[in-house]
């Protein structure tokens, strides 16, 4: 929803904390994955944190307040999922236009606790002010990696097979599922209790955006089935779409053929899994109409919040 | 700096909160104190959050940004420090008007910088938006606790000494105090490496208000000597401003007569510590010309952003 100026300012300014700005001591994993990880002592702490804003991300005349909360809290737990970890704790910020009524933030909050709930989760801390602005809301989330350990976007093998959950890609604001879509945490636990996964993330962005992420952390090439993608869902939705309109919140991640293998079969969950593509030496994200085809690159761009 | 309105709301809406949010199962110290505290296994976590808005907690065209970012660190970094912790890691959030320069928006940063350096943080992940609105940044620090455990605000004993850091207390937004102000972790961390504490937390929102929450949770009086308190500082200013203004960031805390006793001998950070008052059977917050006359109830309020 913002015009290039802005999304290129963003992308200066990220590029140049990247660069000038070091983590803390206690960083393990640092800026450029779906959580930050903490370490101390002998524990491990997933951090993740976004701020939504009103015209930005949603419009608050349009949204529900209680889905405007809910939202923002999802977007967090997906980035949790997205290490393979389980939140612990929640907080949430809020600038509140002053024209906004008691009610309606409250609304905010019970959305916002819906969400955490079904996680195990309460409402922790935060901090609220009202303004002569827009509504703003960040949220914070504590969580904790699975005993495998957090699961990182840079390590994909060579010859690991690229899987994604769901059944849906795209079209995410115009159904509304941007909204109202459930965080891949129990997902994303059910298969590391049984199964080692070697790269994942969520897909905010689109998968074009995000399976680039995975190559480029994990410096391998992603071969990704043309006709794999094309038959995710029932819709019928373009291809660009598929690819590139983001908010999807689905795990994408890779694993060795064997569990790629048992995963297929005994995968119990609704949204279900498949196979679209798979790693091997190089550099890109290449689509691909059979696994043995010729190929060409990709160069549908995510979508850019 | 808002009108009672929103302040009524915002009061409003945080009674409604307490009152019908949960915390989360793993929620140690949840809403009410300075810090939420966190546990999982034998971890503790400190988490504190506070979100800064330009025009309600600062003017962004008459602050320095280097200063802007500094304080919405720093107001944290006090609040672990009020806890007796030490930072772990920080995380920022903005959103940043369209037409601020991606200069000022470094600057913000890059003071956010130098105060978590200065207590060997580094900056560890955040979101970065532009909009059409004002600009507001959301800080969240990551803690742990002193080894004595969090120092809670619901602590304080009969018989307790009242006590507090530093020279000067009121004039906090004319000196420029709130937005220089060094958080008193190190003076926190020496005292607790040596004594117990049996409460504290830090004057945010000015002595009255802050002796007060901690008498409510303690369920005790505190006796506050007007003598000791007039004399702070060595600037001539009214004795409503020691109790009201706030942000000064001082420590305020309540501990045995000997610990006292000997804090008041080995104490050598340059802030200084006194002794205020002390704590008995009953309720309220009292000021009281010496320690054995008759006494006032405070009825002086706090600043309340």
């Amino acid at each position: 929803m913002e015009d290039d100026g802005s999304v290129k300012m963003e992308l200066q300014f990220i590029n140049w904390l990247l660069k000038t700005i070091p983590s803390s001591p206690s960083s393990l994993i640092g800026n450029g994955d779906d959580c930050a990880v903490i370490g101390h002592n002998d524990a491990k702490i997933l951090v993740a944190t976004d701020m939504l804003m009103d015209g930005t991300h949603f419009n608050a005349d349009e949204m529900q307040p209680e889905l405007i909360g809910r939202k923002a809290v999802a977007v967090n737990f997906s980035d949790i999922a997205a290490m393979g970890g389980k939140p612990l704790a929640v907080f949430i910020s809020m600038a509140i236009p002053k024209n906004r009524s008691l009610t309606w933030t409250q609304k905010v909050l019970l959305g916002a606790q819906d969400i955490s709930r079904q996680f195990q989760c309460g409402i922790d801390g935060g901090d609220t002010n009202t303004w002569a602005e827009k509504f703003a809301i960040n949220v914070c989330v504590i969580g904790v990696p699975h005993w495998r350990g957090p699961v990182r976007r840079d390590g994909a093998n060579d010859g690991d097979v690229v899987m994604i959950t769901g059944q849906h890609l795209g079209g995410s604001l115009r159904s509304g599922h941007h909204a109202s879509f459930t965080p891949r945490i129990s997902e994303a636990t059910w298969i590391l209790d049984r199964y080692p996964v070697h790269s994942m993330t969520d897909i905010s962005d689109g998968l074009a955006t995000e399976a680039k992420h995975l190559a480029v952390a994990s410096n391998k090439k992603f071969m990704i089935n043309g006709d794999a993608v094309r038959n995710i869902g029932s819709d019928p939705i373009d291809f660009h779409s598929i690819f590139s309109d983001g908010e999807d919140f689905e795990l994408l991640f890779t694993c060795s053929p064997e569990v790629a293998e048992s995963l297929s079969k005994d995968f119990p969950w609704p949204c279900g899994l498949r196979k679209i593509g798979h790693v091997s030496t190089g550099k890109g994200v290449f689509i691909c109409e059979s696994d043995d085809k010729a190929s060409s690159p990709l160069e549908f761009s995510g979508y850019e919040h």
